[in-house]
């Protein structure tokens, strides 16, 4: 009953490709490679339907706001989308959009997202991202709000150090392929960027990889927020020090173990 | 089982009115405009019903305390509201009380709370207002405490940029029409209103819209109470840019989409 | 399933008095009145156990510490209490203490609190005690560590302004009676007595007015913690305003409107 | 339904030895007493396996990382621990490694945590030592970047006066035994120690006292927190008193008691 469960092993394989994952330790560049595992696209959506559930349990919701996207397999230039008006954990198989790189849907009936630039600018600038969320969690908002940079206080920190870039073009929402790709620029080869009194932009090359990374981000925000409030903190470690845990806890391998654990947390609560 | 629930798609049709929501984008001044929907009386009470269950699930409560009320349908002269001595989410068809415009019951058998003239004296005010809101959040009141205004470092602070009066009077409950009539001259023409070192008073054209904006308010105080404890925050975005948000995320049909999801999520966690 | 529960309602009659409720606008005296009602002793016994599953729902636990003890009606020099070695959800009929004025039990079998001198000594200083409750909730405890006084940043505040004493003696366990008599001298005439970086101390004229009221304590001192970490607050309201709220929110059928509002809804969570 | 279940009573013996807790008093030095107890394997695992859940339902998870172990009751050169890549609330009697002071396994087949050496290291230096526990709580992390020391603002804090070492050779996962012996040596002869912006490792003579423990370090760096964000606190009581208390509250059979009552409200809420 609590024990694991053993349905969800199948859903996804080992996501670490031959090629290594070569670009990530150049600095201020995430470099992720697409997998290449032999996913069905349904297995695909069910993945990104459990990243919802997931999500609203770790309190990324913020009503039906907030949209995850996926990059359809075997064709680059399309993607999976979560639609307008429902929440993040009411995803289905019946009403996820599919999506060119133009925003225009090409199959599906529900109401897109007016951010879908956010997505598609994304995908054309980054070949290796295969999966982009954008929601509104409150202190990765407030670090925003503060203008300064993320610091390493915590490990899920130095995952974002020298990766988190910063939109400050507009608070508006994102609803042109210009503005989207002023995201995009702003995000750059980094692994996330915070859209100033607005939200968080993450990515990388795999649902798993990028709601786990999306959830340590708010996680940093978080410990950062209390530890300034409480004074100036300490100097954080040498550079050297948090390059060498950034590369470690950067493995698409441990997304996934934590992904899949978090995914058997919300079967278990129902 | 976790799929949408059809019946509540029946409750309200989308509220935007042949003439639009002019009034909106003049500065401080939030112009409802009650829609012309054709909707029945024991709709209305459901849909009250509720968004009592749906501020709980969202923190709204302080015990029994807050209270919500909704013009009466074709008489503008009356309001429903939720009886003293329960929780929002124990309203139900029967305890709702009809109150006049001088605070004094009309039909119904439940006790009254003593501050109806907060609702009574802003129906008065203001023929734009279908729906009055009072809670008592703690960060609302944190920032209420401060002095300070509402700050734009979230897309929820933007919704009250000039939207947000302050009541400071006094700190005691708004138990006469005088009393009561402060408080509507504090509201003005905006949206909401901080009772100072006491409480919100968030008012709109719908049930859903001062639900969903009484939760934003909360959030976007949050954010910045944060922001503010860990150090002084960067500039705002320009005000033009801000407006052109506020007047995006005000839309009357949003509210619902986003009213909707929280009763579909409170139906489903039971 | 989810109207009232109509079993709460013979719990406990309104316990307002004949005599009023003199002796509490006089400043820095709380003088609470004992309830005349013909009430059952497992009545008594059986609204303390609610009393503890409501706290714990309200996040007033600290494992098994904390105790709640209330005067045996008809008899001021005993008091039944909750026993050591379980948590404040898991008293029942037969594990409650009667103990005496001399902190020594007189009825029951299970293990008594080592800090039972907080409750007889009160109760020997207090005649107009009927209840007292001692638990850990943070930001109260935050509160006393900064050594400045509760402000009336909120109506919670107003209830405890000029009514909080602050113990700081040791921050030792209260395990003597010279210890618990220095506490009740600390308490004074007051509704409260916050001991410095221990916990608090509350106390009324119900079991209903204790709980409620703690509740508030620690709703209190967050938002002064928030408002206080974000900046310097704006002045609180005039003396005599605060005093006003104060009288209007600290009547006795109050705090047994919200207490049993808890009730129904912990009944209701199962 | 709600009341004591009298399985778990059967768990554990009170673990007060004959000896006493002597060398706890000393300043700075905990000296734990591993208890004699006529426990069974099984009956350990079992509390390794409660302690999981409690810690997850504690807010101690961070996924699956966090990491328990417990010395092998008649021999002290090997430990039972939590294999990697489940949550810490998914110990199973068939997951448990058994590891010997080399970090290597001795048996069973999951996979080991890469951090198994800041058990095996504390291990070899601490005798008294017989659990180990690695978690990643937010407000203790926060506490470690601002490198100010634990103080006594709560009754937690006095448990960890003079007994909180901190580790800040790195921010990087402990994976060899040279670091594990470097945790060791910050560890010292004291009950925890924190990892600078990484993390918390707290030890004792019982999986109970590690556990309970850990949550009061986590309660005790919250209110620190809070209280240093809203100014500077009053000063904390004199050395003796804080001395008195932690001695008062490091008793063994306090800590089983709290986490056996933790047990029974996880089986409560199933």
């Amino acid at each position: 009953m609590r024990g694991l469960d053993p349905r969800i092993h199948v859903l996804l394989e080992p996501i670490r490709t031959k090629e290594g994952v070569d670009g990530r330790d150049k600095p201020g560049h995430d470099g992720f490679h697409v997998p290449e595992r032999d996913m069905t696209h349904d297995d695909l959506k069910q993945t990104m339907i459990w990243a919802g559930k997931v999500l609203v349990d770790e309190g990324q919701d913020d009503f039906t706001r907030g949209h995850i996207s996926v990059r359809v397999p075997g064709d680059p230039s399309r993607f999976y989308m979560k639609p307008h008006s429902i929440g993040l954990d009411e995803i289905t198989m019946d009403n996820i959009l599919t999506i060119g790189l133009d925003g225009n849907v090409v199959a599906g009936t529900a109401k897109r997202h007016s951010e879908v630039y956010i997505h598609s600018e994304i995908f054309k600038a980054r070949a290796d991202v295969a999966c982009v969320l954008h929601t509104h969690p409150p202190y990765s908002i407030a670090l925003s709000a503060t203008g300064r940079p993320m610091k390493a206080y915590s490990q899920p920190g130095a995952l974002f150090h020298d990766s988190l870039g910063l939109y400050d073009d507009t608070i508006n929402l994102i609803r042109s392929p210009e503005t989207g790709a002023g995201v995009a620029r702003a995000l750059g080869p980094r692994r996330a960027v915070l859209l100033k009194n607005h939200g968080v932009v993450v990515t990388g090359a795999s649902i798993e990889e990028v709601v786990i990374s999306t959830i340590m981000l708010e996680n940093a925000a978080m410990i950062q927020m209390i530890a300034e409030a409480a004074g100036t903190p300490a100097p954080e470690f040498p550079l050297a020090d948090i390059q060498k845990l950034k590369h470690d806890i950067s493995r698409p391998e441990q997304f996934k173990v934590n992904f899949d654990y978090l995914v058997r947390r919300a079967k278990r609560r129902g």
